[in-house]
Order: C-alpha cells, then structure tokens, then sequence
C-alpha cells in the first residue's frame, strides 16, 4: 500500500506517454530535416529501430500525423509528407459544448476582432457581383424581426463578407466560428439596437470608404460588444 | 496486371480508413450524447466492440483524441472527456516551410485582419501600464534600421498589443502566426515606408481614439498591404 505522500511526490506515467514522445519527437525530426511536401519517410521498420520502440506505439504516433494532415501512406512508396489542412483538427475540437467560459469568450471576441479588421480586404476585393449579392441578401429587410429569418440571413450576409475577401482560410475559420457565436449570442441583450444595418453596410460598401465601414461595422456589431461587458 | 483504367476507377482503399472511420465515429457519438467535460466514456472493450474493430484500431482513433485534447486516460477511472485545447493542433501543424503558397498568403492577410480588427478591444483594456511598457519597447527608435533590432522589437511591440486585449486565445495565436509572418516579409519591398511608426501608435492609444488608431494601424501596415499585391 502506497503512502498519500508518495502517491503525491511520484506521479504515475501517463499511459499516453510514449506515443506523445514518439509523436513529438518525429514532428521535430520532420523540422530539423527541413523535410518538404512530397518528401519521402523512413519506412516504420526503420523509425521503430531508431526510435527504440515497437512497432504499435510508433504506428500509433504515425496515425496521429496522418491525422493532422503531415503525412500520408502512398501505396507501394511509402509515407510521403503533405501539405497539412492547418485548420482540420481545428475544426474537429470545435464544440462550445465543451469548452469553459473562458475559451467561449476568447472565441467570441476572436470573431468580433476579424469582423472589424475585414473593411481593408473588402475594399480592395469587392466587384460589382458581390454588392448585387450582398443587396439579395439584404432586401426584405421587414422580416428583420422574425428570429429564424433574422439569424439566417445574419449568416448568409456576414458569410457572404468573408467570401469578398477571397481568403479560404479566413472563411472556413469564420464559418467554424458560428457555433461558438450562436452559444454565446443565447445570452445576447436584445434590448440593445444598433443604428446601422445590414442595409446600410452594403450601402457603405458600394459608395463609402473604409473608414466609413470600420464605423459602421462597429455601430452595427454594438449589441455584440455590450455583451462583453457582461461575459 | 491490372489496367489503368480500372486503378484510375478504383481508387485503392487507404490503409488508414478504419483509424478515420472510428475516429469520426468516436467524435460523432461524444457530440451527440452531448458529453460535457469530466464525464466517463465507455470502456475500451466496450467501445471496439460496439464498433466492431479490433482493439488495435480502436487504441489508434482514441490515442487521435488524447493528442486533440478532446479525452484524458485517469488512472483507476478510465477515460473522461476534457476542455480541449482547441489551438494546440494547429500549434502541430503551422509550418510555414510545409504550406502551399495560398495557404500563406492566406495566413499573412489573416494576421493583418487581425491587427487592423484590436483597436476596439485595445481602447476597452488598455492601462496605464501597459500605455508605460509600450512607449518603454518604442524608445531607441533611432536603430530602426538596424535588421535585428527592427523584427525583435516588432515582435515585441505587436505582441504587447495582442497581450493588451486580455485574449488569451488571440494572443497565442498571434505567436503562432509569427513564422508565417516572418517568412512572407522575406520578400518585403523595403522601398515602401510608412508613415506612421511604433511611438506614434502608442501616442494614438494614448490620447487619441479608436476611428485615429484604425487610420494609423492601417499607415503603419502598408508595407505589408502593398506587398499583398505581389504574393
């Protein structure tokens, strides 16, 4: 039997460990090699042997690059690197269900920070296309109090937005976002209104300047930014 | 032998589809048993054999969740599910040496978003520390020209900002960004100066405003704009 005091000065080895060693230890091989995409890997024999583990932990570590998208097992040539998808695993821990209050808000803020920061892309991006959208998006403005309109075209007219500023990675990210907005935005005061709408944004976005959306964005993100406050 | 067309039909089955297949089949069954954070997963044995695998394949998808964060193996009571810690994937994979052009240009305009977007929450947070450490990092402006001087204390300024905001999210992932950064200024055109440096910066969020310190952070950026054009 184990004294407390043990038990509390020697903690036991996560059973996890040497897949994490094994893990860590073949990303930094991949760094320090300056390996490219398409660059071939040592076959598992020989990075068990190296590594001085069995084959199943080391398949293990394997499984968890190929998970992230760095590597990839080519039938007959064996495992060859690959650009990674940065934002998959991002994507795959994406549940505000379980993230703490802290996370939650920090998300929140992140999206409301990228909404402010988009005015500088839009302007230098936008075409006479993507205003004619926009206007679809945004007519029929007199539902605007009906909830399941309302938050539908929320999505669709901000979505739209990330799609002007031609960056994959910035709409793939902002649509992961959604979720954690919806969560928090449960809470959402609504007796805070803004002044500017979505109507008035395309208006900006059509005849304004920059300047005049980053005032507007921030006018029309204002119910969003009291919350904060309270978060 | 077989033809070639019939390779190019019948795409052979990836050696790794099982470990996905339990993987997503895992992280499907924890969303929708909506599982919070410290509750009791089933047992291996009972998992591999609800799925039908074999224990090897189901170690392999659930050593995938340990490295997300997303499950924690406890000593005595087997696993439980945890807080991810939704950025430390992306962490793993943000190799700028590893991304496809679009991929980092991408990242380059997300950076550039992101800074253009703080000024709201910068003029919320800001102390008057954090006023004193900044202009303490602007001061010896006279090197700017020396090479190293210039990126640390670029790093050091941009990242005191982050730091600013309180976000802890936002702030970390601005250092992850940073290689990304720093890899894509390579080809900056120095020809372009701007107008507006560091200690002006500071001074806006000092005594100006928010609309002053959109405008100024837009000037102090348009090397990095202008270079947008290039990539």
């Amino acid at each position: 039997m184990l004294t407390t005091e043990l038990k509390k000065d020697l903690e036991p080895i996560s059973v996890n460990t040497r897949a994490d060693m094994v893990e860590l230890r073949l990303r930094e091989y991949l760094n320090k090699k300056e390996l490219k995409t398409g660059d071939l890997l040592p076959t598992e024999m020989e990075l068990s042997e190296a590594l001085g583990v069995s084959r199943n932990v080391l398949r293990e570590a394997l499984s968890r690059l190929r998970m992230l998208g760095l590597v990839e097992s080519k039938k007959k040539r064996g495992m060859v690197l690959t650009n990674p998808d940065i934002l998959g695993s991002f994507e795959r821990v994406l549940n505000p269900q379980r993230m703490d209050t802290s996370t939650l808000k920090n998300l929140f803020e992140l999206r409301l920070v990228l909404e402010m920061g988009l005015a500088d892309l839009l302007f230098v991006r936008k075409t006479a296309k993507d205003i004619k959208e926009l206007e679809a998006i945004v007519k029929n403005g007199k539902f605007e109090d009906d909830d399941v309109f309302r938050v539908t075209r929320e999505i669709a007219f901000h979505g739209k937005l990330y799609e002007i500023t031609g960056n994959d990675t910035l709409k793939r990210f902002q649509i992961m976002l959604l979720p954690v907005f919806d969560y928090v935005l449960k809470n959402e005061n609504r007796s805070v209104k803004s002044n500017i709408s979505h109507t008035d944004l395309v208006r900006i976005l059509k005849n304004g300047t920059k300047e005049e959306f980053v005032v507007g964005m921030r006018e029309h993100l204002r119910p969003h930014f009291e919350l904060l406050k309270n978060l």
